[in-house]
């Protein structure tokens, strides 16, 4: 508990579509425990909407770099499974990601590549994987969180360079997230506040935020809002949000993940 | 982190239908910590529907597995607690379990006798094992999870021998699961699969599952049903499975647990 | 995993009303692992509702000291986050506790100080703070939780000295819960059990508990009700509660947390 020193090696976090309801997130710390019995856990979150891709992936990039450089992040929303898509592997400026190849990395990648930082994608060889750890037969067609993508994370996690994982490919033939390019309200968090990802390039300059055909003020914090008033705020991880003071800016709005909104700066 | 030498000692995972509502869970392991300050907690799930014995045996006989050998499964599902139901600890081939004496260790205890492994049971002396660790005063009548099963379960993941514990007593004394000895839908999961305790013999023979009147084919993953269509599938911990493509089994079928359903073989 | 040596140096445990759905929790615990490796979590609930400080205070109260002294509890239940309300640092005990000084730790230090315990509070001077950890930027106006209470919480839990987070503060001053001084339901739990803080101070007394206009007998486990019946027992917290066997007493009775309650006692 030097610290100085405390880097991310060792630990891997999770972000999944599983829920709690189920074994599923426990038995993949099981087998990773399994390889490599150090390992320490940290659930970012178990509760992204089945399949919601975009979702998982705005958390994902808006989260990693808060964990110590050296950590491994396992991410695992995957409609696909047992189809084609490919399982990746990749490093990001000293973190390390593991995955399916079906767009939940897109954000973390551009932002990546937009600052310049150091980035690396890997094709996991599943056979090669399954026969380094003598995991028996193949992997299952419905759980690779389970038998492909925890074991992958649990080697990179104890110490594995990322090339002993598979052949590298270029982050440009990557499945890349559909996007539209126009800002949106991404989540619908654990309070009711709509989560955009609209970015204000100038804060003082933002006079308001038009959703579902309502215009609403700027504030600093939810505190600022008066009772019931729906309001609009930087939220803590760097997007435009949208509250309502003790109450759900989704019920009140009515409103859901998608919906356009549109940032109105002063003239 | 020596990728061969991994083993489950000091590790215990905890099975309960106690939620993740109230600080039930968190309490226990605070009294594990306070036994054994060493330990490692995983979580299998405390999801399980209050009192479902059955969906809990479930559960725990298809999960510990995959934890390495060496580790303590701590298991409350416990509708007769502070009744006169025995505290049982087990030992099945290099696994610990802890809990109530209730059928929650039917499948396990089955399951480890077909296949020949180790087995022993113990009923832990409750007035030892808290004057063993100086615990004051009685434990409560309706808390043994953290009274009774955590304290021992943490004895048992720091290295106590299970004997220490108390008097061995033959598994056919133990209370068993009620079982009709047809499958059935044993669980309801969180993408509302519906995860049957049918077991293929030989998949390769199986025509489809009949279950609510209606008979399902059989499919390899999600992705090769089509959209809204309910298919039947060897689901990722051995059994049969019915799922809807990127939809809820349990809503389209209108089946909950205890559905029977028959496996259609080919003649 | 030395039975006799077990202190709770290095753990936190966490107490919020964040709700598990989104990545506010795991991101908590990433900077304070970038803090101090080392440390080790447990999650008491991040199941209060939005805003109950008086659930939470309750809870806390009633769970801190089932862990081992030494430990450090991270509680953030903060609907004034981001206004003039002062971060804390206690210590109670051998107990450490941060959070937000809006009445949240009101039960912990009233019992404390009603049975003599050392107590000590600390104003946490947050631009040190940040200082001292080399935090960019200013907290973030929204997520205390992330950028003032866990990173505090990481020193403390590393050894850091509780003075050495700001000044010390009279107790007398803190802002406290507004309580009625009447028992009342404070938590509605997983099970449906409404739980009261009313403590009797002789059970042996206690004839029934008056609720929602009917009168309740006193029994000593869930399995002395009748099926269906509606009870009062000695919770395993310590307080009375009230309890339907194998029901949801809140849904019988119709009754939700602040609902009055009036012990019965031997005339």
């Amino acid at each position: 508990m030097n610290e100085a020193a405390a880097t991310g090696a060792g630990i891997v976090t999770l972000l999944t579509d599983f829920g709690l309801t189920d074994p599923f997130v426990g038995v993949m710390k099981g087998v990773m425990l399994g390889i490599a019995s150090g390992l320490r856990f940290v659930d970012l979150t178990h509760g992204i909407a089945p399949g919601d891709i975009r979702g998982a992936g705005f958390w994902l990039e808006r989260s990693y770099a808060y964990f110590p450089r050296g950590a491994t992040h396992l991410a695992v929303v995957d409609p696909g499974v047992g189809t084609q898509r490919c399982p990746l592997a990749l490093s990001v400026d000293g973190h390390c990601f593991v995955g399916p190849d079906n767009g939940l990395f897109t954000r973390v990648l551009d932002a990546a590549l937009a600052h310049g930082a150091n980035v690396a994608a890997h094709v996991i060889d599943v056979t090669a994987l399954r026969t380094r750890l003598a995991l028996a037969g193949s992997p299952s067609r419905t759980f690779h969180g389970r038998d492909v993508f925890g074991p992958a994370a649990a080697l990179l996690a104890s110490g594995a360079p990322i090339a002993s994982l598979g052949a590298r490919v270029d982050t440009d033939e990557l499945v890349r997230e559909p996007r539209s390019g126009e800002p949106s309200v991404v989540i619908v968090d654990h309070f009711g506040n709509l989560i955009t990802d609209a970015v204000p390039s100038d804060l003082a300059l933002v006079r308001g935020v038009d959703i579902g055909g309502k215009r609403l003020r700027l504030v600093g914090t939810y505190g600022e809002a008066k009772a019931g008033e729906c309001v609009a705020l930087l939220g803590s991880f760097g997007t435009l949000e949208i509250a309502v003071r003790d109450g759900s800016a989704a019920r009140v709005l009515g409103v859901a993940a998608g919906e356009p909104v549109r940032v109105v700066d002063a003239p």
